[in-house]
Formats: C-alpha cells, structure tokens, sequence
C-alpha cells in the first residue's frame, strides 16, 4: 500500500468508526458492489434499522411537509434529526455518498431546536428541523474540506461556516453530513481517492452523476430531504437526473456562494459556479431558494446578489405557455429514453393546451461546448493539478478518459485568447437571446444529457448542461419515469452515435426533461416548471405520458 | 496644416454647415473663448434666437412636467423638437458639446408624433415628444459613430440603431444630436482632435468634465432635456457634478448597453461599464430608468439583464435614513468647497432626524485605483492607441497629463496577472459589503470627486466615483449649490495636497454630493436619494444649508 492509500484508508476507517454500531447494515446488504445491477433503493425499508416512525419521517415527506409537522410540534426535530442520520447511514453504507458526518452535532440541534420551539412557541425560521446535507465544499466549523484530495488530507478542520452554512443554521436547519464528490469536481463521476467512488442507488452499476454526485445519491435514497450542490457545468443537474431527484441551479449568486472550500485557482475570469437544491419534490426547489433568498443573504456575503425574490411571479399559474422545445443537436444525440422524455413530455404539454414550439435552429452546442471548456482551462498554473500531484495521487479514470478538459491549450491562455473567447460568448449569448425573444418564450423544454445514467467512467463531458451555465441561465431537472429496454430498443440508436448505447446496461435507469429560462428569471422559471411539473405527473397518473 | 488637421477641419465645417443660419449666434456672443471666466448660461436667454415660447419650453420644464404637456397635446412634439434644435445649437456654439447633429429627422419625428397623437389619442410610450440627447458613440442610423478619432472619419454612418436608440425610440423620445466626448472616452477632459474641447458653460476656463462632458455642458445649457451618457469610471457622474446636473449610473446592464461604437478593444475581462441619464431635477432620473426597464430591454439586448423595476421600492419615503458618510480618503484629500457640500448634506441630513454615521475605516481608495486601472490596461494590444495612431493624430493634452492609464504595465498583462487581480478585487468588494452590512446602512454620502470642476486638463483619475464602477455599485450626483472663494478659502487647503487648489479659478463652480448604494440596489438608492436631495431642497431654501 503506497503512502497516499494508506492516508486515503486511514481517513475513511475514521469515518467509518463514527457510524455508531447498531447502524451498521447486516453483510447480506453488503453484498453488492459497482458492478452489480441491483437497486439500493429498498434497503432502508427492509434493513431494520430505522423504526417504523423513522421509515415514515425519512420516506412520507417532502421538506415543506415535514417542515410543517416539525414547526406546529407533531414531531420532535431531535427525532428527525436522528431519523435521517440513521439513513444518511444507511446510504453510506450502500452508495458510499459521505465524506464527512457529524450526527452528534445534528442530535444536539435538533433538541436545542425542540427547545426553542416549547420555549418561544414559534419556529427558528422557515427550515426549523429538516435536515439538509451539504457538498464536501461547503465549510462546516470543526469538520474537514478535504475535497477528497489526498494533499488537502492534512488540512485542519474548518474554523468558519460557509455562508450558505451560517445562512441555513439561521433558517433552523439541521445539518449533518457533508456528501462525495468527484477529484477536481471537474468531471460527472464522483470519485477520489480518498473517499472512493458514490453509486447509483437505482442500479450500483451506473454512475451517480457529479459533481454533486453524494448529494444525488443521498436524496434518492431519502437520506437527506433538501442537498445542497453547486454546479459550474451541470454538477446539481446531473446528479439530479441521474438519481431521479428534481434539481435546481439558479442564476449565479442569487444562492450565496462565499467562504467554500476550493480545489481549482480563485479568481478566474470564466463564468461564475452557482449552488443549488436537490429534492424529492418540486415545491421544495422553490422553498429552499425562497427561504435562503428572503434572508437578503447579501447582507453575509458580497458574492450574493441582492436580487429579492420575487414570489408573486414564482407563483403565478400561466394557462397557456410558449414553450420553445429542441431534441439535441445533430453533433450530441440523445439516446432513445431521452428522446422518449422530452417528445413525450412536449407531447404532454401540447394535449394540455401550451404552445410548443420546436426550436428548429439553435445556436450549436459544440460552440458553448469550447468556451466553456476555455473558460474552465484558463488557469495556466493548472492548481487542480498541483494539488492532485501534491499528493502523490493518480488521477481518477474518468478524468483520464474525459481528457485534458482543466489543461485544453498545451502552451496556456494569454489575455489576447481571452478577449476573443469573451468576444464569442458574447455573440452566442445574443444568439441564444435572439431566438428567445423571437419565440416569445416562456421556457425552453431540452434534454438534461445525451444518457440517462451510464456506466461508471462513461457519462464524459456534459453540453446539454453546460451550456446554460455559460449562458447563465437557470435551469430544472424534473424527474419523469424510468428506461426500459422494452421501449427504449437497441435499434433505436445510430451506430453513428459516439456514445455507445445499451439498453440493457441502463434499464431502470431514472429519465428526466431540463427547462431553463433566461438568467435572472429563476421565478418565471418556477412558474412554468411548476405547471409543466403538474401536468406531467396528471399525465403520469392517467397513463398518458406515452 | 497636416492632414488629419484637414480631415477634422473639414468634418467641422460639414457640422457648422448643418445648422440653419437663423441659429447662428451674433459675433458678440462668441467672443469668449477656453480661457474666459465667463458663464454663458444665460446666452439662450438673451440671445435673441429663441422665441419666448421656445425659452419657456427649454428653459421651465423637467422631463416629467413637459412629458405631460405634450402628452396631453397642449404643446406640439414638434415645436418641442425644434426648441431644442435650436437651443443645442446654441449650446453647440458656445461651449462645443456636440459631435453630430440630425435636426431634421427631430422636426420629422416631431411632427409624427403630433400627428400618432391625434390620431389615436395616446401617446406612443411615456418619453412620447421629449428630446434626448446621446452621447457619440451611440449608434444612430444614417449618422457617424467617430467617437471623435482621426481614423474613424472614414467611417461609414451606423447602419443600425444601439438597442438603446431602439427603446428611446420606441418609447416617443425625439433624438436630435450626439454629444463630445475625450480622446479614447478615458480621461475626464472631453476633448479630442476631430471636434474640439467641450467647455464648462459655467465657467468657459473650467472642464465640462468626461467622458461624457458634452451631456453635461448640453443638460447644463438646457439644450437636452435627458442626456444620455455612459460610465465606467465616472463618465456619468463627473459631467454631472461639474456642470451641476443630476447624474445616475445604475446597476451595470439594467439600461442596455449593446450595439455601441467603440474605442476600446471588446470582450475585456474587467468590469462593464454602463449607460445612464444627465438631467436638470432628480425625478427625471427614476423616470428615465424606470421607462426603459419597464420595455423589458432584455428581449431586445443580450447585454442587459433580466431584473424588472422595483417601483414600489423605488417610492418608499423613509422617515429614517441610516446614512453611511464619508468626507475622503487621506490619499485623495478634498477640496474645501467639496468638503463643504459633504458637510453641510450631512448636517442637514442629522438635522431632519436621519440618522448620520461616520464610516471612518473606509476600504482605502488606492487600492481601488490600482484594480480599476489594472483592469482598463488589460489589453496588451492597447487598442485604443492603434486607432489614435492610425489617424496620426496626437495625444490630448489631458491624456499627455494623466499618464498611461491604458498601458498601466509595460510588458504587458498575463492570465497569472489577472487571477491575481480578480481575487484581491474580490477581496476588497467583500470589505465594503461587511462595511454596509456592519453599519446596516441604508445609502452612502460621499465626495462624487476630490474636486470641482477644475481648469482644463487638470482633473486627472477620479477615485471617488471609479471605486464604484469596480464595485459595480449604482451611484446618484445630486447639485448643491456653487464654490464661493468668499467661503471656501484658500487657506483652508493644505500645501502638502497633491491637486492644486486656488479658489479664485473654481469660483462659481457647482457643488455636488454622490450617493450611492449597492449593485442591484438602484430603486433602494433612488428612495433614499430623493428623500435626501428634498431634505437639501428644504434647507436651501430656508438658508439653513450653511
């Protein structure tokens, strides 16, 4: 075992002690590693660990609902508190989602939060008693940020929150865990050699989608009722589909994004990485960035733009939407259960009386694909890399295959390259506004990747999210059923296709439809997705969506 | 005579040929030149070319007010039009502020929309019949953008409309002329070698400030009813405070700012620079942004950003300010009539119940300049210098003065550089927001520059206003009354002063304060600006200001 093992073995066997005994799962749920093509999914139910009333708290609500029995009493936030770090557990143990806990810390919360509540007879704030997990960056006082980097292993822990950390402790959050991450955060497979590699729980042979990978994996498995991601390329997204969670990233810094942990350069030039929820409901998404918006987190943190939230427009119901809708771009086709997504949601929508307009003639994803990978290649000192060699670490597979996306130019930017690339994202973000104005539309109805979950080290490099980040244009992932190699047939595919299809490999895997809005307009965003969210699951209900 | 002499030459005369005889000044009304001490705000009054109704439409009228008049058809767009024509023209004369001049298409628009107006009893957008002038580089088709450069004489007249031509447009503005501007828009003296010096009509021997200072000598002359300007590091505000108008730059993006003529080279990492109005009464500020924010500017311009007009916060009167106020840096130390209009809008503010809070440990200035300047130079082509060396046109004396603010490091700028630049930058915005959030501040009364206006080619780098184009916070000059060398003695300066003060040669220029708030904040420093220039109004008018 070579140093770096031995520090990455010692790391997760500390980690590993802090579950407490009697939350250890029987070997029989052991059994299965990364290439079996079980479910995780049940496990919790059937494990006997959690009590029935712990099943019912983890499984029954979604963050407004449990937030609502929390505040008016009819359950203790201490036993919230431990419901969910028992299942976080749990997660841990089948998915490897973790990379740091802190359940005592979560207990004494939530009995310092039961007693405030018996004492002033109202709540902290609007999140008072739902437990809500974190991305490995954000810092949490006294907890490491180690970024699963080997180098970062000797880090001391945290002396400050993040802000979002101070932010959500104000709103009365219980927090308890902090979740995996891919090395570099820069590729969609969470894995590092410190913490190792976070599965899908939907079937442990695919990926669980990155960077905010853990948090993926966590909120599908009812461990966590809101995660907190960031995504600069598709990193809340991504999980997010892959995992059948619905996620949110909002324009930059309406979330405060100050005071994290960081692995690439600070100061970069490129465009801005942005937090956001995963959730198990839809209304959630809007509560958690209503709530953190409201608290005017600008006041914290000068990263946070002072943009109130506008919960009049969120909740406006529009009966007819425009709803501009493209199937991929020739250069990126979808595989056949993301078509079925999207055709079978525009469908929905058009039978419900929206306007669906195909976007016949949109700006070419392969031109946001090249300044995003500039903009992310800037760096001329490479410091992830540095890192990365600090500790004596190889890379990770899916970076190796992924290629050179941190280090795209061999011989580095100069500031004339950087005029120029800011010269084309200009121009592509005026085309993209063009045909939006053009169109009038309300929302644009798009695939969230070419795949579904994939195997392990093969999800690549993701346009279909990308894309929107560059632009900086919020965006929705809704969840919408599963692939099925019955439907979603082999013949389906091209053999033109660079992304190897199978239908076998990705049975059961969640599909999910994207809708995006232009930047600033996370409200009407809200808007349109909740009535697109609704009549889906109508469809859904009455077996429709086909 | 060299041949871009014969080149500007010529353009002038092709200028002063467009205006109708019957608007040319008699001789003894242009005696005066750059070196006199004379004002010349009451030529149009006594000049003979206005009629009585002219005067009294230029002269007696904020947008606001004459927007209702026409608007109501109790006067005619075109003879509103006309008026203005001509008072422009007269302003021309007297102090060069303009650079292009489309007086026949303002009768033509005049008379459409007298006729849009009859026909369909309303008007066609709320600046339906106000004249409003635009800074050079604002393209207007059939008209030069020669942003006053030798080279740019060859140019072909724009083809198209800047987006926020459009909107004006679109709104029932009547355009009419375009306005001076400095050598490279880089130095606060606006003066370059195609149309000459723009001179303060205050004072002839004193600047009428940059980049946009023909706005401010037009507004000042009431030959506009809205000047149109643009800032990145003053540009607004200085022509503003020198002149003694009202000046506004708001949040970057919220007005337009796409499809401008430009010196500079495009796609600049640094901070944006924005578009924002000159006027005579501080309504006619909120009136203006508001109007064009309310068109949703974001369909027609990528460049501008999706964030509706709060007006309801805009109209807040608060009964108590939190006024965060500070008289200067050490390093930039004020001269004594500046100090006294910062006082004096103190005491009075104190005196109406706000409350006044010192901020003594301000983030220092300097290190503003030095960001700010580090990002203006980031060009290592220096653009800028190639089009005044293609013209074989010399430097302006100002820019000779100022130094190599546009060439700040000699060898050049590297992405290393700019990192570096970018996280101290961030660094030092993160300083002033705790500094806001501390004090809970509501606005900031500061210095909106070290000096008056000041004789020509004396003003130099503006700190006190630049420092908040990198902090990309919204900033308001409000006017309060004039330096008086009875009061603001030379004794009160000191010698260890690096700008010269002698208050016989700024005798009877304007005073000024600048208010600001942060990004995004444009309605809350518009609430609070206007309950703080009535409380000036008030104390002014009751002698109690002193």
């Amino acid at each position: 075992m070579s140093y770096w093992q031995k520090k990455a073995a010692a790391k997760r066997e500390a980690n590993l002690a802090k579950i407490p005994k009697g939350w250890l799962l029987p070997a029989e749920f052991l059994k299965a590693d990364q290439t079996s093509n079980e479910s995780v999914l049940d496990v919790p139910a059937k494990c006997g660990i959690l009590s029935p009333e712990e099943l019912l708290v983890t499984q029954n609500f979604d963050a407004v609902s449990l937030a609502k029995v929390v505040q008016v009493g009819s359950l203790k936030s201490e036993d919230v508190a431990v419901a969910f770090c028992k299942r976080a557990a749990i997660a841990q143990q089948l998915t490897n989602c973790l990379t740091e806990t802190f359940f005592d810390d979560a207990r004494k919360r939530g009995k310092w939060l039961d007693e405030y509540l018996a004492k002033h007879g109202k709540p902290v704030g609007p999140l008072h008693g739902l437990p809500i997990s974190i991305k490995d960056p954000f810092n949490y006082t006294g907890v490491q940020s180690t970024l699963g980097l080997i180098s970062y292993l000797d880090h001391p822990p945290a002396k400050e929150n993040s802000a979002l950390v101070d932010t959500l402790l104000d709103l009365g959050a219980i927090l308890y865990c902090k979740t995996n991450i891919p090395q570099t955060m820069m590729t969609a497979d969470s894995d590092n050699n410190t913490f190792g590699r976070t599965l899908n729980p939907h079937r442990l042979s695919l990926g669980a989608g990155g960077s905010s990978g853990g948090e993926g994996a966590l909120v599908a498995m009812r461990g966590s009722v809101i995660g907190v991601g960031t995504d600069i390329g598709g990193s809340v997204r991504i999980p997010a589909l892959v995992n059948g969670t619905y996620g949110f990233k909002p324009t930059p810094n309406r979330i405060p994004y100050g005071g994290q942990a960081f692995v690439s350069r600070r100061g970069s030039p490129g465009f801005p990485a942005c937090a956001g929820p995963l959730t198990n409901s839809f209304e959630d998404m809007e509560f958690f960035v209503r709530s953190i918006v409201d608290t005017k987190p600008w006041d914290r943190d000068a990263t946070a733009i002072a943009y109130p939230w506008r919960s009049e427009t969120a909740n406006i119901k529009p009966s007819k939407l425009r709803v501009g809708y493209f199937q991929g771009d020739s250069k990126f086709p979808i595989h056949p259960p993301v078509h079925r997504a999207i055709e079978s949601a525009a469908n929905v929508l058009a039978a419900a009386g929206h306007e669906v307009i195909p976007l016949e003639q949109t700006p070419p994803l392969d031109i946001a694909l090249g300044l995003s990978t500039d903009y992310w290649s800037l760096d001329n000192t490479r410091t992830s890399m540095q890192h990365i060699k600090n500790g004596g670490e190889p890379l990770i597979p899916s970076l190796v295959k992924q290629g050179p996306t941190l280090t795209k130019k061999e011989d580095g930017y100069s500031m004339d390259d950087l005029f120029e690339i800011n010269v084309d994202a200009g121009e592509y973000k005026a085309s993209w506004n063009s045909l939006w104005a053009q169109n009038k539309l309300d929302v644009i109805l798009c695939p969230g990747a070419e795949t579904t979950a994939v195997p392990h080290d093969t999800f690549g490099i993701p346009p279909y999210t990308l894309v929107w980040n560059l632009l900086q244009y919020p965006g929705i992932i809704i969840p919408v059923g599963k692939a099925d190699k019955a439907i979603d047939k082999d013949s389906l595919a091209s053999n033109d296709w660079k992304r190897k299809y199978s239908s076998e490999d990705i049975h059961g895997a969640p599909m999910a439809i994207q809708l995006v809005a232009r930047s600033f307009q996370d409200e009407e965003l809200i808007a349109a997705a909740r009535v697109i969210d609704q009549c889906l699951k109508i469809a859904e209900n009455t077996g429709s969506s086909r």
